[in-house]
């Protein structure tokens, strides 16, 4: 927990994101490594020219990702590591880390665990079925498939259908985590429960999965949002006592909301599109979005509007607009007032809506595929 | 937790038994109901004779026993739940609720669910891998197949093989546990370690594994060492928040070890009879142990002994004389300086050697059977 929520500031956690994200601070209290240009260049000969969310600095942090490249450069490969917390619809922000470990998935030919953490949900939602974050999973899957994982290099993990092998990991690695370090790191209480007391052996789990079903000790890459830090901080420091290698991380930002401030979030669906709303929808969202403009048409012609401030411009930068060149031209017509934001939500919400009606259609695609990714009990 | 270990006085937890054990004091402390008289005559309706573990109140106590009557008598069965932590091998005091379990199932035609919790004995046992602990649960299954229970009716759980289904029904219960229950309810601490923290979930899960499999709930009763009444304090909280019956339980003493004071323990080998010491063995640590007699002979003839405080008494009152004639036979001649120690601990000697010759036997019978006793995942 950065900081508290009640003074309105910033807060990050894996189960609460929100205030204003300043991510050079959580670099410095989460003690990760900035993703400097040294390690980019490095990238880039492997993967040629450098992936938007690299060079946008999306991902914008790491731990040990120059250890991968050295294993990887060794001949050694690696697998990489995401997942879900299934509690709601997916929307695009969720996509945005799982297109990036798509790209690394494509790049480096790893196999990939995705988690789809339906106990986590169901133990920290008191509304919430186990049953309803279950089906919750196996409808966000149709996200993750739709991504575009190579069906051959990805398993998706079911927690809550796996019990078997993820129980026995799971203890393994509790055994050697007290309270006192879940405490600190997650800002439990004594009145938390004890499944989620539990729940962080069970997200260490896929880190090892490979190296146990190996035998041999297999490095690990996990993509994904920064506020899910704390579960690998602590995974870290268990990895050694069990004879695994220290799982490495590569963090990204959060796509903003459509309001004012904030990470997109299910629970303001207002503020957020979902992969299942229509174009139409999408493009209401959009036309109702906060954005960086000045109040008036004129004053807009005049003075320029802020897309710093803006999610529109946002839009555009994380997933909307790949070429620099044109990104940089949307800034500047905005800038100067040469676009006004209705022009410029229009023609986003057109791209928006291409996106969509293309998800979508491989979303109803991945429902044949489903059995496919499928991580199975192997004890 | 009763009272501190520090003081030398009386501890009982599920972890660990130690000093003078009073139990009536722990029927106060732990809130159980005695068995009288009017319970003895009513199960005594339905068992015929009363198995002489009830007769001599070695099953003591219990918790909602005249309603699993009730339940019974209303033409509704119950299942029975039992188990074993495998942290060492089995010895004849961990037997005694086990033969009166049988005898349960024998008289009430009940099936059993027998829990082995490799993963309690693994996450408590700082020197012991889950490979050790899952293969002393397969070693310890073979005396408990050797007790003769109806491999028709008897479910043998290994923890840590049986994640699956296990898992799924223990977040549903961890989810209704707060850790100050947990903290309150067995002394863990802050510095405890997640897994066992987790673990009482894992422990309830029979006592509902029943309903779930059934789709309709199921009356359970669990005998077992008092002990373990935390454990079902905590589960019996629960249960009717995941609409389940309450589990019932019928608690008993522990056998004494061969020591001055103590219940038997595997970890001083000296006081403890293994299922699998030969004759000759046992024999030995019976002629070394202590007893209630007089230092010589001749004042044993004068003033006679103390069966009150001896083991070797108390092996004939919990097990090897049934027949409770010649059982006040021997403590009369204990009594009286009749019979002198000697010449007991020899005639009892021979009992146990019989015993152990029939066990062992039972016990290699018992490594072709033990797949059909198996629990297997279905979840």
């Amino acid at each position: 927990m950065v900081e508290d929520e009640e003074k309105g500031e910033m807060v990050v956690t894996p189960w609460e994101v929100s205030g204003e994200i300043d991510y050079e601070r959580l670099i410095e209290e989460f003690g990760t490594q900035p993703i400097d240009d040294q390690l980019l260049e490095r990238i880039k000969k492997h993967t040629g020219e450098l992936h938007p969310q690299l060079r946008r600095r999306i991902f914008f942090s790491h731990r040990d990702l120059d250890w991968i490249l050295d294993m990887y450069e060794g001949g050694r490969s690696f697998v990489l590591y995401t997942g879900r917390g299934p509690s709601g619809p997916v929307h695009i922000g969720h996509l945005i880390p799982w297109i990036f470990t798509k790209h690394l998935q494509d790049v480096f030919g790893s196999k990939l665990y995705f988690q789809m953490t339906d106990d986590e949900k169901f133990l920290v939602k008191p509304e919430l079925t186990l049953e309803k974050t279950n089906s919750l999973a196996y409808d966000n899957a149709l996200d993750v498939i739709a991504v575009g994982f190579n069906p051959k290099k990805t398993k998706i993990i079911m927690d809550s259908e796996s019990g078997g092998i993820l129980y026995k990991l799971a203890i393994r690695i509790a055994k050697r985590i007290t309270f006192s370090t879940i405490k600190a790191a997650f800002g439990l209480e004594e009145s938390s429960n004890i499944g989620i007391i539990f729940f962080p052996a069970i997200q260490a789990v896929p880190c090892f999965i490979e190296s146990h079903l190996e035998g041999e000790n297999v490095p690990c890459l996990i993509p994904a949002a920064i506020d899910q830090d704390p579960y690998w901080r602590v995974t870290r420091d268990v990895a050694p006592k069990l004879g695994y290698y220290k799982p490495a991380q590569i963090h990204c930002k959060f796509l903003p909301g459509l309001g004012k401030g904030g990470k997109m979030s299910a629970s303001m669906p207002e503020t957020c599109i979902f992969t299942t709303d229509t174009p139409e929808e999408a493009k209401k969202k959009l036309w109702n979005a906060f954005t960086g403009g000045r109040p008036t048409a004129k004053e807009q012609r005049l003075h320029g509007g802020n897309p710093t401030i803006c999610p529109i411009y946002h839009y555009y930068y994380y997933l909307f607009e790949p070429d620099d060149k044109r990104l940089e031209e949307i800034r500047w017509e905005c800038r100067t007032g040469k676009t006004l934001c209705g022009e410029c939500k229009l023609r986003l919400a057109e791209r928006v809506g291409r996106f969509l009606t293309e998800h979508q259609k491989k979303r109803e695609e991945a429902r044949d595929k489903i059995e496919e990714y499928i991580f199975k009990i192997k004890d």
